[in-house]
């Protein structure tokens, strides 16, 4: 299934894409796509719908993140070879992880919008995974089954705030905005992750092109991983890293300008359309 | 007012501490401490309540963390002098952030459980700050009509996981049951937070003993700096940093064994204790 939410900021609706590719409304059936209703059971009842004969949603509705209600976005740094190298910064020997605040999740086709005061903001296309059953302490070969699905993330940051301000990288990935999430959830049924082309274009260039298969930690140990130092919750999200081609790995590096327009897009999970402002 | 939450974990009512130190039940008033329960508006309206006629609490009952559905926590890292120093780290330009998984929140006198393959288990008694209104971009002069209440924070910690295993601190910082709570979220009316004692035994020896007067960076200045970074909601907890005196601070560093029992208090804001278990 391709879930999503449709409807205005903070009033959205759950949401199924049919097999023509309309968006059919999901609020008689369940509340919200959060908590519990991401649970394995949930997904299955939901699976045994006939969609087609669900409400149609407005044609031109706007979608916001697929997921409510997330309560941490666990990113993971450095996860790609070619962005390590550009970064300059060594492969990392086990995940690299730093979090990123819920608040900052936005819709896929909502404006981004840098606060006062920033000059270097960056891009980033990741795979995110969608935690379905709260797990603590999982192996590797079960991950899977703590797995709701999968979506984009554009892990938005702002260079000189992660960089230069001082200490951690969650202050320049944690603003309103830094964080659009969809077009779909999409249930672990309907795709593998480990080997899908993922590409950021920035007004119609092509800026990072690369493949999940390139992962250095994939999905199954980075969940497994993560589940040892803390518990994932049914809606939390993990950013599984991005690859080559941010706007800080070009020489000179290439930060974001008003009026930018960014396509995310990894395939099966759908594209991401976002236009930047400056406050 | 003294807001607690009490009852079984993750079945904890709302209460109030009434003039001779015994805990009301708000539960017939609010629904639960989080949220919109918490501006300054709710706030009001408790305030106007003769707490006395309200039923008693079970007097043995457990208390939980005082605020439920906390979406994050924003740690303030090196910043009090004297931790710097032991630390050997460099007194922060402006204040170091980095965050705590929100799942890491237990109650004040819950057991502290370390995660397995934690040897370097460590204590941080902190002044927390909880988030009454949703705050983007405040300045300092207004920064304390955002804030609903004061609450002592244990920042527990894993050295290892935080120091050791690459990359940012939240690896050893966000394990269930790292982020005891409470006992009390005693709101702004009743104590100003400038000025206050605070400590932490281990088994009965003073480890820590400063005061947030020391604070470089005080509690009107982090909530302005944090807002222009991210947005703070209604909830969140803002940890202000900790003392001089935590395990690793010692030559040869101290860190925690089972059975060991840590005492934290603040001055107005109570008194937590934990006893130490390794999973």
């Amino acid at each position: 299934m391709k879930l999503v939410r449709f409807g205005l900021e903070n009033n959205e609706r759950p949401g199924v894409v049919d097999s023509k590719g309309k968006i059919r409304d999901l609020s008689s059936v369940i509340s919200d796509l959060e908590g519990d209703n991401l649970s394995p059971e949930s997904l299955e009842k939901l699976k045994a719908i006939d969609i087609e004969k669900l409400a149609l949603a407005p044609s031109d509705v706007r979608l916001g993140p697929p997921v409510t209600g997330v309560r941490k976005i666990v990113c993971v740094g450095l996860n790609y070879r070619d962005h390590a190298e550009e970064c300059k910064l060594d492969i990392p020997e086990e995940p690299l992880l730093f979090m990123k605040a819920a608040s900052s999740i936005s819709g896929p086709f909502d404006d981004i919008v840098f606060p006062k005061g920033s000059e270097k903001g960056d891009w980033e296309v990741e795979l995110g995974i969608v935690i379905g059953s709260k797990a603590t302490n999982v192996e590797e070969c079960s991950a899977d089954k703590y797995i709701a699905g999968y979506c984009i993330v554009n892990d938005v940051c702002e260079r000189a705030f992660q960089l230069e301000h001082g200490g951690q990288w969650c202050k320049g990935k944690s603003a309103d905005t830094f964080a659009p999430i969809g077009p779909w959830l999409v249930t672990t049924d309907e795709i593998k992750p480990d080997s899908l082309p993922i590409a950021l274009n920035r007004n119609g260039e092509r800026m990072q092109d690369s493949n999940t298969k390139h992962l250095i930690f994939n999905v199954a140990q980075l969940v497994s991983y993560i589940s040892k130092y803390m518990t994932l919750e049914t809606g939390d999200i993990i950013a599984t890293g991005t690859p080559g081609g941010v706007g800080l790995g070009y020489i000179p590096p290439k930060y974001l300008k008003p009026g930018d327009e960014l396509e995310l897009s990894i395939s099966g999970l759908g594209v991401q359309r976002q236009v930047v402002r400056f406050n």
